[in-house]
């Protein structure tokens, strides 16, 4: 067997990505989880380009490991956005939302590793013929946008492994050592942790949001908004207001007056837990504390490191004799 | 580590145990599963109280092994259906779709081993509380009857495994070695797998259903009916008419006229691809083949082994050195 098909690509020690997330993703997460071992990666939807530009520089300078960014390709602003990452030294992009196909060979012929998210295998199928290195298989209980089918990760990443041949992320309900460690038995040759994350120390998620994420029990996530674009979101005065509105009938063009501009933010930037959108995966019903990144990175590592003990243990199978 | 505590409890060789479903678990296919080093499990709720008497008999006849019987707690037949099982020689009992305070201790008193099936570990700590041995922890991508809070067995299983001191086996979006050891690196003891059963020979399936299953592709099964109880479906047309309903805000009332009565003995049983409830999990889509139950314990208990040689490898964990 040869090593870890991750690690090689992105020149990191722990195959284990901090996914670039809207709001809660600046510098100095990145930067920590890279400097951990794992890759730190900018979630760039959130930043206006000029800012994205900032915090590309900052990370740059905080870290010699490499790092990535996330881009989500089904916003307005995203020439500018591209201009930016192109011109900055980011090794590694991840592009979700959207088609890969009209911008992976741009970043490819400037020489940066691209992955693709994908919720299904079709679209990993895809995503390999647009020239991808590598695909993240995010399944239904992760946080925020979602796919269609409802895949969840335990039924998504063998279905991704058997359908393309490039190295595959596992991404949604993954925020220990023991999940890591499951979705390796499954093929995947690496995560990529969102939630727990948020409640780092280094997000720049508003505390009061941390808080709620850390309170958060079984069953206070929903995946919402199906008639325009699935997210999962926790439940507040706001998803309530969604819920009735939809069990009432209500059609996409009622459904985006209701969502109106700029919830995420308000939710997760600014912390009004009623009326904004709280993006977040089931799993925040394990995450318990907020801790810095690096002791999230060093955490889950040493339980995957516990784990894999167990089961190597021949006690753990002794029914195979 | 002391041996596997499914396996102690049950009496089995491997902690590998076959649903018991509506309609497809016979005491063919549960013979055939316990012969194999599993544990086969009859469905009671698609059968009489002189059938399930039947079926529990010649299974006895079948096997010199422990089987069980699984009993849904939400169907009026179920007294009939409890003497049958206290005078026949079964000796495991899975109670599901409802509360096993009820009926626990009667069980236990006639020296039954009784396992709750749950969605949720507030389910799970009350089904310790009423004194069962084990529960199930069965995830959102299951096939048939599923919890309202849509936690994936991914989430659902390490809920579950620090919320009560019972032995847990995992359950939905399982039907390979592979899965199963990623449930036990979760921390459950062994699983409990259904779909995958559906297409096997003993099952009492429809021919037409086990090819439908076998044919069934990613995002090919929905939950539905969240108005009334969810439940997890193969689309057809019977599926499309429900979401039409349900998108035009049918209530209660409306979508119990639309799913009448007798469906799932249409579609499974007999056959009506069409017109019949075809109960499945997400994970059908990685089913492929009909075999025999005991080809599919050995395929399932193979892929194990090997995929934890994998993980023994020294190179799998290279980048922990």
């Amino acid at each position: 067997m040869t090593a870890n098909r991750i690690c090689s690509l992105f020149g990191i020690r722990y195959p284990l990505v901090q996914a670039g997330m809207v709001w809660c993703s600046p510098w100095q997460l990145a930067a920590a989880v890279s400097n951990a071992g794992g890759l730190g990666v900018i979630g760039a939807a959130s930043m206006h380009p000029a800012t994205l530009a900032a915090h590309l520089r900052k990370c740059r300078e905080a870290t010699d490991r490499p790092f990535g960014v996330n881009l989500p390709l089904l916003y307005p602003d995203i020439a500018a956005q591209i201009a930016v990452i192109l011109s900055a030294d980011v090794p590694v992009v991840f592009t979700s939302a959207g088609t890969p196909a009209a911008h992976t060979a741009r970043f490819k012929a400037a020489g940066r590793t691209v992955v693709h998210v994908v919720s299904s295998a079709r679209f990993a199928r895809k995503a390999e013929a647009a020239g991808v290195d590598a695909v993240v298989a995010e399944g239904f209980e992760a946080g925020g946008h979602n796919g269609r089918e409802e895949t969840t990760t335990l039924c998504l990443v063998p279905q991704v492994v058997r359908s393309v041949s490039l190295p595959v992320l596992a991404a949604g309900g993954i925020a220990t050592g023991r999940a890591m460690l499951a979705a390796m038995a499954l093929g995947a040759e690496g995560v990529q942790i969102g939630s727990r994350f948020v409640a780092s120390l280094e997000s720049s998620a508003h505390p009061d949001f941390k808080a709620r994420v850390v309170a958060a029990g079984e069953g206070d996530t929903r995946l919402m908004l199906k008639r325009l674009t699935p997210v999962r979101l926790l439940r507040n005065k706001f998803s309530a207001a969604v819920e009735a509105a939809e069990s009432a009938g209500a059609g996409e063009a009622q459904l985006r007056d209701l969502l109106g501009r700029g919830r995420a933010k308000k939710g997760m930037f600014e912390g009004e837990l009623d009326e904004g959108e709280l993006e977040i995966g089931q799993v925040a019903a394990q995450i318990d504390q907020v801790l810095p990144a690096a002791g999230i990175v060093a955490e889950i590592m040493a339980e995957f490191r516990e784990t894999l003990e167990t089961l190597r243990d021949p006690g753990f199978t002794r029914f195979l004799a």
